[in-house]
């Protein structure tokens, strides 16, 4: 073992952020440390949280922490929403904690900054949960915003995804984005003090009950600390029915997939393709002409 | 031009079928094929119809076409869905044809062979449409069971998709998936004349009331013909609303990302994808060393 994998495996937090950074960046040897990681890992419970901006994910989350904390577990967060106060936009990033965890060495928090364009967010994310995961967390918890696909690939990498919503958001919200009702394990109706929560948990319900899969619905009001204790329970009620294990290799054959994807598409610049789609939609050239040059450059 | 892209060109439905064939089981040729036909394609419209089974949508399929028939106009149906009649399962194929449209030149039916893990449905399914552009037909309509990924895409990547419910499917449906909610430009509620009708269009009008976009919601009754008058109207409507034009680029650029991880994806089997996952799951093997291999021999 190498020296800084030695080191992520005490637990030592300089080591931890070095590797992160070089996750974050894609950095060759990243993937070569992770590699030698790997059979640490899975012992950490892997909690997505994602929804709209506004539903108080990070509230959630910041709850959902001090809980386990008083159970004594520790604690990891990677953050990816851009609006979120753990990330706290571009410029301030990792460098503005919660007020509540400063000093407790056993939250570990980083946030992600958004990749845009560049891409392999989720790939990147999952790379820095499985990091906590063998620098010791007992539970890594992710959160995101649920606004790209990018980031619902986040969330569907989790070992129990809760998904936030919360009432009155209806013509903020720029749209729940595909797919984000469909991963959730658990939903958590957050701001349920406010009016339209028994409206929004009737619809909700009755979304529902067109779909085969049935999952549990907790009301919280997360700043009051109410009902995170419930939703905790609920996770875990999602983690211990054996759902989670059911899903690991499908799990594993998703991230490998996109895994592979990545480095392939690595090799691609988003802006090339984005060209080369304006080309096509004007019908100046074929796709398949396109595509078969690119095969053979890569 | 080759002799059969321009027996395509011409409409001649010998050619068409050949290289539908050729496109399923995507043979290189095909492809070459493609690139050739490309600059005659774009004046079709593609009316993706997707919903889970029993929704009725091979019926909903039969009368937009017979109503695009009675303007004169030519179809070109692609069924994707394994239980309709269209496609009729696994053995009887393209053999089966509606009765209502047999013997009419005009209506040109292809269902699809699912590929299970093969993968590349999306794909196959997108360029027999582009096919039936090419061929002279009006309208292309893609009727797809919204079950899988593959087959949400298939809709994501038409010009219109109609998402098609109905009554009573509760329980019966495994689950709306991921996603397939999200992508409807318009719903159409059918057997409406069911118990249960007002009470689907409330939960789905409570639901679209969360997000930004919203969706025309038509009730249809087709096996009657009810209502599928005002579906393709709204359908045209969707059309005329330059949404369309507005998504061509991102069209593109999706398919062309697709394009370009099917054919990458080709070289490596599923079958090998899932024994890996396994490995994996069981932590026997870590996935970085796996994706390393896989690069260097691809």
């Amino acid at each position: 073992m190498t020296s800084l994998a030695a080191r992520i495996v005490t637990g030592e937090v300089r080591a931890v952020a070095r590797a992160a950074t070089a996750i974050e960046n894609r950095r060759p040897e990243a993937l070569e440390l992770l590699a030698e990681l790997f059979e640490r890992t899975g012992r950490a419970a892997v909690i997505g949280v994602t929804g709209a901006p506004g539903a108080g994910k990070s509230t959630l989350v910041d709850q959902l922490a001090r809980l386990l904390r008083a159970e004594g577990r520790t604690v990891g967060i990677v953050a990816v929403d851009p609006t979120s106060p753990f990330s706290g936009g571009a410029i301030l990033g990792d460098r503005i904690r919660m007020q509540s965890h400063w000093g407790d060495a056993g939250v570990y928090i980083r946030s992600m900054a958004t990749r845009g364009a560049l891409g392999g967010l989720a790939a990147a994310t999952t790379d820095i949960a499985l990091l906590l995961d063998a620098a010791g967390r007992d539970t890594v918890l992710i959160e995101t915003v649920g606004v790209g696909q990018d980031e619902v690939d986040v969330a569907r990498l989790a070992d129990a995804t809760v998904v936030a919503l919360a009432p009155g958001m209806g013509d903020d919200v720029q749209s729940l984005k595909a797919g984000i009702m469909e991963i959730a394990d658990v939903f958590a109706i957050n701001k349920a003090d406010r009016a339209g929560a028994n409206e929004l948990e009737r619809d909700l319900r009755g979304l529902l009950s067109l779909g085969g899969v049935q999952p549990e619905i907790v009301r919280t009001v997360a700043t009051e600390g109410q009902g995170t204790g419930e939703l905790l329970a609920a996770v875990r009620r999602f983690l211990e029915s054996g759902a989670r294990e059911r899903r690991r290799e499908e799990l594993w054959a998703a991230r490998l997939r996109e895994m592979l994807r990545e480095q392939l598409m690595e090799r691609l610049p988003a802006a090339e393709i984005e060209a080369a789609a304006r080309e096509v939609a004007a019908r100046r050239r074929d796709p398949y002409s396109i595509v078969r040059e690119w095969l053979e450059r890569i």
